[in-house]
């Protein structure tokens, strides 16, 4: 067993995860409609050993706010699934994570789509649970309104527990596939969900074999108090921002608490914040390559993408160049636009300033140095309870992620904090997760082992 | 212009499309979980030159008889997008058509999807819309009982034209990405959908540009009169099944008859029947490989399979060297079952004589011939209007792909009835199916040439 090293995430997004990415001179400014251009982040990630990488969604355009939409490279992209499997054929070891939202969904279409992501590219799969808010999407799908907070999140707890019960509808040695005898399957080895909720009923069984990491990684990335219930009890990966080394530590040790009062082992629930790096070999270099991103920043930009951030709330009848004003009460994704406040309140910025903070990194921890600075700092999260890896939200891409591969990986492994080469094959090795047994084989094992020779009954239904 | 010529699609599913494929020795026994399976599949059908391949899908286990089940390869399987997507990205010139029921989705979902994957394989897609019947499905989807037939038509009628207004919500130069100016798209040309239907309300717009194709190509594969009235105003290309020459003949001059009358072209609207080959250098030959394959199935298997194709109408009860019950009145997939009854009578089937010539094809027309003997018949339906292409069904794999591919297809070259080269790189130019302008595009041109100089109006939501 190595010493703890860091995992790390390879946040893909389209242009970059600045706001004015696509208009950076290397940028590929079609990215959303070109997939040799994820096709090659994809490689360039894998061969620097990432653990995964990682793509966001939106079952919509969020921003209906047309002269600031029209600026930005937020209205086209492919969808993360259909992608996802598509960069699985042209990658052979890198884990592949997409966010699929547990709102507008049916848990039978996750589970089957996540199964075959993981047969597909032989235990490489990740879920990004979450919940979607916002009445842009609502509207998409036959909803006046969006789902309030609580339900959503009632909704996700079921959704995932069905999900989960999908992925084990057939223990792992179920299929014999026996031409002689013509058995393709052992009845006693099929275990249909017969799920009935509050939310869904779900006869099951899965129509697909238990997959090679027995379940595809649970990802999360709630930090309301709901979003933690959720992610202690649930997620193996959990995907945060943070503005502060306190506001990470404290947030680490919440949830690695909780996961260990409710039994789990804390080790296996990864807390992965996102980090926005601007690297240059020089301080001076790394200044300047933001400023060149940050003058690409249209206004109009600029105190949309505030709102936005803001759950919706319009800050554009206020003075740009004077304070943030106070929150009113909402009730989507509550934790996030208080952080804001609070960031503006602590360091006395001014929307402007506040808009050019959140342009890049929408909320999250961004650096802005050399590859030691940036290794300092992630080292420190890293060490003192604050992180169990990043994930990595180039500003740019592909120079922006090239530059973190190039300058910034090479100090870490200097430190021995990542690793040289893939110590596994699946997304659950590569992350230090237990493949997690099924429960049937389980319950059988301790029955055989209580009771010496059992009369084996069969459980099919 | 060449001559017409055959389309033909390699409907590719799993083993193959004998119920005991599975078990024949050549055969891929794991194909349900084995990507390298169907990447191989997908470059031989690409280097034989085939218009497309094509996946069904059920989204459940349909059969609950487990005895049955359990000796067939019917459980596990990909899930078709997800599969599709990573074929998109080992192929670089087959058409890629994936089966979406519209009955437990949401047309926001599907256009996204089917678009995401257009773009990922540079205008390949193509959309098989179907309903979906029977409770083994419904209850998947907390559903008690299956949606009734007209309900199901009607709501899939709605889908098909919310996923089509979708496709068009942006036009196709909408997304100009001038990093000088900062402008990434029109605003002039962004089309929210606004649909309020009785079915769905979707506001849109998809976050996805227009596709390589205008739309993905819709197939369809109704065969009962909603079927019918559906497919002649949407679909572009339909996967059918007959059993006779003159059923196929009727049915394609019904369809062209309606296609005509609703104001499309007929030549837009591709008739491919399923055919289930079985080739061999002589007659018997080819009945030497088809009575191995009948051999193989066990008359538990074939009983259920029967009563399957029958809407869930039991037969087991019946003696199985008697002759076939009438059916009860059902309202699932109505046509397709009194077809198989009819068969019987004609031909004066028992159950077991009904099961065995169902096994390969499912009611599909089965060929088991000298490719001479197979060209002939498939020339015939061509040129007399029974069909302007086929869905090969081959009864294993790879072998039964490989016989058609090195067998029948030099005969249907010699008689110059198929291609030797892809005339086109999309799905659309492989089926001579024209690429749709954009309506908004279209009106505008016309706006242009009726006034001279008019001052154009903004119409972005």
């Amino acid at each position: 067993m190595p010493t703890r090293q860091f995992k790390l995430g390879a946040f893909l997004m389209q242009t970059g995860h600045h706001i004015a990415a696509w208009r950076h001179p290397d940028a590929q400014a079609d990215a959303g409609v070109n997939f040799r251009h994820y096709a090659d982040l994809a490689r360039r990630a894998e061969a620097a050993k990432f653990d995964a990488i990682f793509l966001a969604d939106a079952v919509g355009v969020r921003n209906r706010d047309i002269p600031s939409l029209s600026r930005t490279a937020r209205s086209d992209n492919f969808e993360p699934l259909t992608l996802l499997s598509a960069l699985a054929a042209v990658t052979e070891r890198i884990g592949l994570i997409a966010t699929v939202s547990t709102t507008y969904n049916e848990p039978y279409h996750v589970a089957r789509k996540f199964a075959s992501l993981d047969h597909i590219s032989g235990g490489r799969s990740g879920w990004n649970l979450v919940t979607s808010s916002g009445e842009s999407e609502a509207q998409n799908f036959s909803r006046a309104e969006h789902m309030e907070h609580a339900t959503r999140y009632a909704r996700a707890a079921e959704f995932h527990d069905v999900v989960l019960g999908l992925w084990d509808s057939w223990e792992d040695d179920a299929f014999v596939r026996d031409r002689d005898s013509g058995v393709y399957f052992t009845p006693e080895k099929l275990h249909p969900l017969h799920h009935r909720g509050d939310h869904f009923q779900v006869r099951g069984p899965l129509n697909a074999a238990r997959s090679p990491q027995g379940r595809p990684v649970v990802v999360q990335a709630g930090a309301s108090l709901a979003g933690r219930e959720l992610a202690a009890r649930t997620a193996e990966v959990i995907f945060v921002a943070h503005q502060t080394f306190d506001e990470a530590q404290t947030f680490y040790r919440d949830i690695k608490r909780r996961a260990r009062d409710l039994g789990r082992d804390p080790d296996h629930v990864k807390i992965m914040p996102g980090i926005f790096p601007v690297v240059g070999r020089t301080q001076a270099e790394a200044e300047r390559k933001f400023a060149q991103l940050q003058d690409l920043i249209h206004p109009v930009v600029g105190v949309q993408l505030l709102t936005n951030m803001l759950g919706g709330f319009d800050v554009s009848g206020y003075p740009v160049d004077g304070p943030v004003p106070d929150l009113p009460e909402t009730n989507a994704g509550k934790s996030r636009q208080q952080l804001l406040v609070d960031l503006a309140r602590r360091e006395n910025l001014s929307i402007r300033d506040l808009y050019l903070r959140i342009a890049g990194a929408r909320g999250h921890q961004q650096i802005v140095g050399t590859p030691q600075g940036i290794a300092d700092q992630l080292q420190q999260w890293f060490e003192e309870e604050g992180a169990d890896g990043f994930n990595i939200m180039s500003p740019w891409f592909p120079g922006g992620l090239d530059d973190f591969i190039e300058l910034v990986l090479p100090e870490l492994r200097r430190r021995g904090l990542f690793r040289t080469e893939y110590e596994g094959r699946t997304l659950r090795e590569h992350l230090g997760l237990p493949r997690p047994p099924h429960p049937a084989a389980t319950a059988r094992a301790q029955r055989l082992q209580e009771q010496p020779a059992p009369a084996l009954a069969a459980s099919a239904g």
